[in-house]
């Protein structure tokens, strides 16, 4: 393994820590990641020095956290090969941005009778957003199912989107299954029927290279916090035609043009999506984020956590007590299993793991729906990192033969 | 001036430090409060110790994560006197706590032919989100009118607010005039008439004790990050009974009971309004700031403003050249004080302030409606706040007649 992810763990504090007596392994960041001291210290910075309101400030902290926040909009662009830095728009994270597009450009478009095509292994926030949107507007939701190999299944994809389609929402990586989406083919099937594509690259942006030109997305929502970053800060990449067309999603400070008693105007896109005071400083901490990102390599990071599971999945696969969900070709698995101890309930063995010092996530992992085509009501997950390393996946392996020999499994 | 105050100010790392030559002076926090190292030490902590994501975690960051942010939750609804703490809502601030009373209990609750009643000095943020509910709706929005001293007619509230009516939305504290409305008395009037009443009180709670109980308001609004606490965190106080009949605003993890392909469920309060993976650093930091102003008390806050005021107003109002708006009475007043000097454009007035170290504000302040009522495009204004002293306050009128000699007004 490469020298620089042995340090890599070292710009990270909270990992320095013991739990339960044990040393703690984190294996927990699809839900969210660590935070390097680097981003750390650039909201120390910016609220020890540079805080103010951005945007309209004449006096000079006000235009120094403007030229930061817009600064930070501008490595977001560069990230995802955005064609123009107003195509960028901040929200509160996936979510929030998920739930713009269809409260937004998805009320304007669908009507009763269209359809509105997912998949069943989205996660919950790709999902009742458009499930809610169908019911209110007498739409129908369709669900691309899975391949016998826990993959998305093109075929049935091609099938599902027809010329009733207007608007195909897809993850671009499970939070489940560990697999990536073809979703430039799916934009391509998508446009070929005139409906538009929205990704959830929730879990691909942090770990692996992400051009939004490429793919060829009309839409695609992230979260900061899930790569590097603070909390509460997310965001809505959007062509720049389909977001001047769509109107506000909220009403207040920044995104007017005129405001008279009984009507107003908005200002220009990205502004026009952001209403009210944003959250600058997490904007900032993103785009150092992206500065430690950029300064690793993301194409590294993706191969790093390829590596790992080269490393873990097989063995978990040969342990006959063990269900393990999505793909078994380790090179179609991006750093994220699941998995069962066969007779045990996940939380019993989350809890466990815990005991042990390691962090995983046990339950439905906001998929019910998934869940339910996997017949199973909770898996455990274990989701790896830049900072993870082979020490870790030893650590885990260790804990479950432990945990199976404690339950007498 | 209680010597307390004066040492205030060396909580504030980001006032230690010189703009253009000259010791900063920081009159803005109506836009954006600056934070106490205590809070920033928050922030380093939680990053630094315990981030995970919270409620459904079963290892111990994760506990310790949810812990902290239920805490935090009952920090504020302790701060407000809210009768339970699943009344308090994380938003993402005021505007989005606005945004989402408009958008669910607005959406379900506003017919054709309805009236809503606002007051014509209210930010853009409580302003918008009714006027495009009611051109959504062809229901009719009305303003209640200032007296000629720059407060709300109450006159005119109790002829506006009749049985038509059925939302009243209105400010607790003005962004511009530097008044408290009366929101109690408003409260009564539009319960009176079966409407419900929702408080925008972003530039009330940071600087005066709010009793949700004793206001007796149906949703209250406000933002963390102007009471220094970090951006992206604000709260949704609404009544239980209210917030338990609505439906979700934003779709997605966390909010859900159970979820199928075509229908879902949604969970209690306060998560129901809680979609993705919430700002849990910003919550955590909102609970210190909250502690920070308990320990130096709101009503020593409200004095320390009060005796500012005092002391500036008066001599404001004596300067000619000066135009001063809202009401000239200091009893009156909070630390928001907006004014013209007479023949120079407020932007220019502002650069020439920052020039001597002096940041305050120019422009409509999101109220453009105020402003034309006002006949004037923009102001000047010079918001105060704890850490503010005399000082300061002799530094502004002094950098104010220098800005007149140099400009020869």
């Amino acid at each position: 393994m490469d020298n620089k992810f042995q340090k890599i763990r070292n710009d990270f504090p909270i990992l320095n820590q013991k739990v339960n007596g044990e040393p703690l392994v984190y294996l927990d960041s699809a839900a969210t990641s660590q935070k390097p001291q680097a981003v750390i210290d650039g909201l120390i910075h910016y609220y020890q020095n540079d805080n103010a309101n951005v945007h309209r400030s004449v006096y000079t902290l006000g235009q120094r956290a403007t030229e930061e926040y817009e600064n930070a909009r501008q490595k977001v662009q560069r990230f995802i090969n955005a064609k123009e830095d107003k195509e960028v728009i901040f929200t509160k994270g996936a979510t929030d941005s998920l739930n713009l597009v269809a409260s937004t450009y998805g009320e304007e478009h669908i009507k009763a009778g269209d359809e509105i095509v997912i998949s069943i292994m989205e996660h919950h926030s790709n999902l009742i957003p458009w499930q809610q949107l169908a019911i209110r507007k007498q739409a129908k939701l369709k669900y691309i199912g899975l391949t016998k190999n826990g993959e998305l299944d093109m075929k049935d994809a091609a099938q599902q989107i027809t010329d009733k389609t207007k608007i195909v929402a897809i993850a671009h990586a499970s939070n489940v299954l560990g697999v990536t989406n073809d979703i430039k083919e799916l934009a391509r099937i998508a446009h070929s029927h005139n409906a538009v594509i929205v990704a959830d690259g929730a879990q691909a942006v942090p770990h692996q290279k992400v051009d939004v030109q490429d793919l060829d997305v009309d839409f695609y929502a992230f979260s900061g916090h899930k790569m590097l970053s603070p909390m509460g800060i997310g965001v809505l990449y959007g062509k720049k035609a389909l977001l001047e067309a769509m109107r506000p999603y909220q009403y207040g400070g920044e995104m007017i043009d005129f405001v008279e008693k009984q009507k107003s105007t908005w200002t220009d896109l990205p502004w026009k999506f952001e209403a009210g005071t944003q959250n600058v400083a997490g904007a900032i901490g993103l785009g150092e984020a992206i500065d430690y990102l950029n300064e690793i390599g993301i194409d590294q990071v993706k191969a790093h956590e390829e590596e790992l599971v080269e490393y873990l999945l097989p063995k978990l696969l040969q342990d006959q007590d063990l269900e393990v969900y999505g793909p078994h070709d380790p090179k179609k698995h991006n750093g994220v299993i699941s998995f069962n101890i066969k007779g045990l309930h996940p939380h019993d063995v989350a809890t466990a793991l815990d005991m042990e010092g390691i962090s995983v996530r046990a339950g439905h992992h906001c998929a019910q729906p998934l869940m339910k085509e996997l017949g199973v009501v909770a898996t455990v997950r274990a989701s790896f990192y830049l900072y993870n390393t082979k020490a870790d996946a030893d650590k885990l392996l260790r804990a479950i033969a432990e945990t199976k020999e404690f339950f007498k499994v």
